[in-house]
């Protein structure tokens, strides 16, 4: 199911919105073959999916730590595969994978999390030495805080330390833009008020 | 089952095998507890399974993908977390995983590698935060070249880029052994021929 | 005395150049000096200037060495100084360092380089943790490969692997409009055909 | 002048002390040619000195940032060049620059320690990359923590969160023994209590 939450975004900007597992093998490639259907090849893809369970090492719930693995990770190998298989005979496009702290720094009590944003991060790295030479850019964008919503806002109080969903946005479009003789892999973004 | 070529090794210096597939939960439960059993509470605990397969993004097979992330990322947990339960009672012990070259470098054509591999590496930091204040050492040691062995020696010919496997153990000893004013968590080895 | 390849482009965006030896202190504080009577405090300083030597380590030029370390690192902590001394009573403005791929590896052969650039990473890395929150942004950008230029085209004969001067300011641009709630404090740039 | 705290020391272990400023060529130099009297060719040569002073940018004093560059990283290259002019010949010798937190990250207020440090840095990854293949090892040890010391005890009260100086001391022994086929650069050590 699509999450309701997207509902409003979609009609200001007439998106249209498909529901995925991106775990899953069978739901991806259906995926991609309805978007075929409706649009044809994408020129850009952005992989966003993860999914993260706390708590210590020797508590965590085996099957909540592969979920992390799938949904983070392996879902955006299909999603990549997916993608590439139909940007590769126009030899352009653009795949956007998004990191967090936890792609680059593995904090306690967050393994599960750390695991899956690594392993996306590695997938990112490979994909982009393989196929910018082939005209396609993969970007990895590590998003180094919360984002602003109308819940979080609600939670917290506190704004300033929250990134704008329109800023990170400006920034995806700027590296999506890129004239190929100068393309960025790995884009960090934070709010000016975060430590790091 | 127990890979027969350790088999020689086993007999040299009096230890015994157990056979265990590390991706699968059942699997690993049984053999530490087969191991309580015979040995109690483990003081050193080395994982270094890994599973991969190469080739371009596009043509990868999405169940070697899968298992590449079982069985060095998720195995790896499993191993770990059934280890810290045993270790944590005491306030002490060492884990030790190995990585590859792949654990900070997301090689072209080698995407399942580098996936499960970075993992790897964000549990093992993950866990170091956790549990180096709680007495358990955690080290990620990453091996940058080939291992000697008879069957490689064979292949390539040349000897002088691979590593001993005496001199490998010799630093994993040196680590185990640091007194816990001064950890390591991450090492690195690599052959002095070898360009990085 | 100012490069005089700098004039034609100059001339064509009607902009005022300076000399300045960014390693001699009084020079600097001479440019800015002058730099208030004519325009008043910067909003935008982008920090360029590195030497460089070559060869083993055994063999090198202390002299060379050392100028390396001064214009490459110290030069950019004196403008540094000297801008944000400026832009902290507005709370605002923006600091450009330009990196290299010595910057983050350094090379056989290229010590020097790897000096000056490394230090002026850790400038760079130490400013945006101290000024972020006080409003001044501070970017650290690496160029990882040669960039285009009349000169080098004659000289390699290839263009494809170089970075089009246009693509780079597209970027440093992008950056120094990020608004302040996803400010990138590191960017790399390279061609889509360089290998990393 | 030889820092008088190290003459127990020097008395217990038979060892002989020289004075000298790692940042003056001529020192430098004077060292070595002294040390040849007495010793011959260094076996294994340790780079400590490093000079820092804390401070917002806006107010630090450019000569001791030039001082932090010229003792932390010049020096260790000046020490460097005549430790390797020496081992060169023999094909064998190792020499471990001692790091710190800083060599990796920019703390605020404290931007001269790393730009010294990660100057370091630079030199030791460069001469690994050059000089490993010629039989020298060369190591980065990163000290990510406060030593213990009898001045530093009485001040802080606590002694759990700093490193034992024999504990140091265990690592770079064993560093410095690892056999060439399976070389460390770069080697981390923290107390367990320490975080990162």
């Amino acid at each position: 199911m699509v999450p309701s939450d997207l509902d409003g975004l979609a009609k200001e900007i007439g998106a249209k919105t498909f529901a995925c597992d991106a775990s899953k093998r069978t739901d991806v490639e259906k995926l991609f073959a309805d978007l075929d259907g409706s649009f044809g090849a994408p020129e850009i893809v952005v992989f966003n999916p993860s999914y993260r369970t706390r708590g210590p090492v020797a508590e965590l719930d085996p099957a909540e730590v592969e979920k992390s693995l799938m949904v983070s990770a392996f879902g955006g190998f299909l999603v990549a595969q997916q993608a590439i298989r139909r940007m590769l005979p126009k030899k352009s496009g653009c795949i956007v994978f998004t990191g967090a702290s936890a792609s680059v720094k593995g904090y306690a009590q967050s393994a599960p999390f750390a695991m899956g944003k690594f392993a996306l991060r590695g997938l990112a790295q490979s994909m982009a030495r393989e196929l910018h030479p082939q005209g396609i850019h993969v970007a990895h964008v590590i998003i180094d805080g919360g984002i602003k919503s109308e819940r979080r806002q609600e939670q917290s109080g506190k704004t300033a330390s929250l990134l704008e969903p329109d800023a990170i946005a400006a920034t995806y479009l700027s590296v999506i833009r890129q004239p190929q003789s100068a393309w960025s892999h790995e884009v960090e973004l934070r709010p000016w008020v975060e430590s790091f």
